[in-house]
């Protein structure tokens, strides 16, 4: 991470973190268990890498980005929801998330699955009384969350094929479809509606669309590398960029798609700066 | 039910069913497990209660009901989720919903659990989209409708009670916070809503806020009524109206109820005629 994109995520991480800190209800609130495991998975030191870009995308728009805290802190309330419901029994299956136990250890699988439903709730509540932008646009955020983590190339679709993907190996063209909706979608929405409600013309935003769709996929592509790498073994049987095409290969796919991303943020200039940085740094991440 | 009513619901049901045939994605749109298991469970026949007050509200103010329908039917593809995710096993552990296999026997636990994920996702989603109405006016409904769905007094703070309450029996007070959180709230809004939608005086919906209240917990002490005289022992075990308070107590306090819920509907004369014989529809089944 270049030092003005660590200097950029150290300011504004802080701040989602005490943004959500203030949207989610308190931990005595009735019925106090829910909020607990609410907060206990949203609070949990996360990189706040969603709600970040999304911020970076309305700073290159915007002098000011105090506004946008709270529709960034509502996307990473999904990605969070999207987390607990990931690690429950029926799912992943997973008992520990950042290395402590996950929500439905901490809390039972019926108040982790309420949990989830909570947070996707309060999500769209929190953008619904929102007065820190119009209504149209925010009415058009809530309409691209909804679709970025829904059934039709969202969250939830990506989810669905992973789980498809357990009993029949993916293609590379499925693992494609899979990253891209169980990742891409909700990190390009980030990104996107940054931009959008920053005030970006109509071509930034075609460029942005572009720029997100490259790093969406090649965010998870990277993950898989790292895991291929770091000997953790932890997708040893699972379809992957590198058990499908090889780790060399693998890494040049995300350099193309990170040449695509970068070439679609230069008409931006000085604007695109973080979101630039960020293509640095997660292609550093592949070495 | 007088004929009345019953003509409103058999005109208005349909065209709920018709608006989410057509919002719902199709049986066969990738990935179609997802897609079945979200029709399954939504067009399976319900009532439509929810929706047909809501339209029913909206009818007192406005000749034309359709413009209405997709709001309508967004409500109740929170309450098809709400079900799903009560029926789970980590949760009242239902194998049946109204005479078939419940949403995760018939497609497994994962897909059930993010089948009504889905189902939350795109009820949100379809308001957001909406250009039925004001942006402003449909933020306004989407805030009011995540909180009747959420932990402050909504949906799922009463289902995190009603949880609690199988290890501890709840009380009279608790067991009207229960029912007022659980199913009350999101009756409440689905009549507040369409009466706010549909151009409602601020002392109109004040009066319809009344309304909403008494009838929404009316409603489920009505349906413990019920369950207690028909003999399906049900809610054996389980706090009820008529278990903590006898059942010509609990026909009392519905019998109140529907009084205040009347009473408050009277400045509305005319506009209020579907929304009374509901009263006297849900009173009659006391009976």
């Amino acid at each position: 991470m270049n030092s003005e994109l660590r200097a950029f995520f150290e300011r504004v991480r802080p701040a989602i973190d005490e943004t959500l800190n203030e949207l989610l209800p308190s931990e005595t609130a009735s019925p106090d268990r829910i909020h607990q495991a609410m907060r206990y998975s949203t609070l949990n030191g996360g990189k706040r890498i969603r709600p970040c870009l999304c911020v970076a995308a309305f700073a290159g728009y915007r002098e000011e980005w105090k506004p946008i805290l709270c529709v960034a802190s509502s996307v990473e309330m999904i990605h969070s929801y999207s987390l607990i419901h990931d690690d429950l029994p029926a799912m992943d299956d997973d008992d520990f998330r950042r290395g402590k136990p996950s929500c439905h250890k901490q809390f039972g699988e019926a108040v982790a699955i309420l949990a989830g439903d909570a947070l996707l709730t309060l999500a769209f509540e929190v953008l619904g009384r929102s007065k820190d932008f119009p209504a149209d646009r925010l009415m058009q955020v809530i309409s691209i969350l909804g679709r970025a983590a829904g059934t039709r190339g969202g969250m939830i679709a990506g989810q669905v094929l992973d789980l498809e993907a357990e009993v029949t190996p993916a293609s590379a063209s499925q693992l494609e479809t899979i990253h891209r909706s169980k990742t891409g979608a909700l990190i390009g929405a980030s990104v996107w509606i940054g931009a959008y409600l920053g005030g970006a013309s109509e071509s930034d935003l075609e460029n942005i669309r572009i720029y997100c769709d490259r790093i969406g996929l090649a965010f998870q592509v990277i993950d898989d590398i790292l895991d291929a790498t770091d000997g953790s073994n932890r997708d040893e049987g699972k379809a992957t960029y590198p058990a499908l095409h090889g780790l060399e290969k693998s890494r040049e796919i995300a350099h193309d798609l990170m040449k695509g991303a970068r070439s679609a943020l230069s008409p931006l200039g000085e604007r695109a700066r973080i979101l630039l940085a960020f293509c640095d740094y997660l292609e550093s991440r592949t070495h």
